[in-house]
């Protein structure tokens, strides 16, 4: 049997994450999915990693806490009421709820430290440069910075003998494109969660951003969406 | 009152650290402190940064949980015995005990966050490049890196109106001439906590590289730790 190179692979519970993990399986490698718990994640999003990871046998899922409410600051801790019914324009602008500061930077470095630990040298994350166009941190700039202080971080990069690599593989994909391609390789979309603001059994609410991208998503792909979304 | 600029601090509660915050103080700055408790921290540094912080008058301090251990690991998780008595040749060779993977990167992306929530953009951080002369993300091209990184990866970073400056007032100089300056600047370093294997009281053990490394600087500097040490 062949040893397979080791890849970590940021797993929200989310469409697109899910998609990144299906596409790092698919180009051979051995996963090793990290979900990260801060703040206001919801459970429901968890327990959707947990089954995701389970489902498409990663060779481990780990999950982090890291109570970034520590750091206060309304973003990260007061309830703010989630928009909902919001318009295509009106997408993407304010700051979301999900709000994480320094997220991209965070979220890479833990996982970067995870791939020290794993001997493993490529890390996927599932940015996305069209549904976030207002983030520095979705940007390839970012990302290919974030790839030269892997390199200058850790014994591996320094000795020359091993280069980390940042996949992003949605990074200019349209949410159509996106489905497009984890129905190609037989994801079940019907395990992902994507809503702000979900019931506590997990049922999306159908009218936050999040719902509405993903909705869009689905219809521009000519597919149905598997969640059961309340009837309006 | 004038409004000071706001400083983000990495406080382990060290001699190093300590004297960091200090001479981010004497520069002028309003300083919040972060304290990151992982896998193997003893509780004595933990409550050492707590006491350092309410003595220094720190505007903030934040004590942020990141279990690490979840990455598995036997750096991070084994109970590596600590090597006792080591020559100066010895010290700094082999992985320490207190070793954590791509740990600066980590340090340094929540102190980032952090700061981004308090729109400060100085960020302070002990690092040596004498003592730990084998640590890639201890010299100053790592740095400089984790500054572009910085510019990029935030707001406030890419509309060019604020740059985030990584300062590393320690990193050319020895253990001596960290204690003087710290001295100069009226530390008590009997606050402080650097020993890898102290008692649950606190007492340190006097003999693993990290005492040895502080009491040699003491030495060197004509001065007496203030810490009580076992008698051999």
């Amino acid at each position: 049997m062949i040893n397979k190179a080791k890849a970590v692979v940021l797993l929200s519970g989310g469409l697109d994450s899910t998609t990144v993990l299906a596409l790092a399986h698919d180009q051979g490698f051995e996963t090793y999915a990290l979900t990260l718990r801060y703040g206001q994640r919801h459970e429901v999003e968890i327990n959707a990693a947990t089954k995701i990871a389970e489902t498409m046998k990663v060779a481990r899922h780990a999950i982090l806490d890291i109570d970034l409410g520590v750091f206060g600051g309304s973003a990260l801790t007061d309830a703010t009421p989630v928009p909902k019914g919001r318009s295509d324009t009106e997408i993407g602008t304010g700051i979301p709820v999900t709000y994480v500061p320094a997220r991209n930077t965070v979220f890479l470095s833990l996982a970067l430290a995870w791939a020290e630990v794993l001997e493993a040298y490529d890390i996927f994350i599932g940015v996305n440069a069209l549904d976030y166009s207002g983030y520095p941190d979705c940007r390839p700039e970012f990302i290919q910075s974030f790839e030269s202080l892997a390199a200058l971080a850790t014994k591996a990069g320094v000795e020359g003998a091993k280069k980390f690599t940042i996949h992003t593989p949605l990074i200019d994909l349209s949410k159509k494109e996106i489905i497009e391609k984890g129905r190609a390789l037989g994801i079940d979309y019907g395990l992902t969660r994507t809503c702000y603001d979900p019931t506590p059994d997990g049922i999306p609410c159908g009218a936050c951003d999040a719902c509405l991208l993903r909705l869009k998503g689905f219809q521009e792909a000519g597919l149905e969406d598997p969640l059961d979304y309340p009837r309006g």
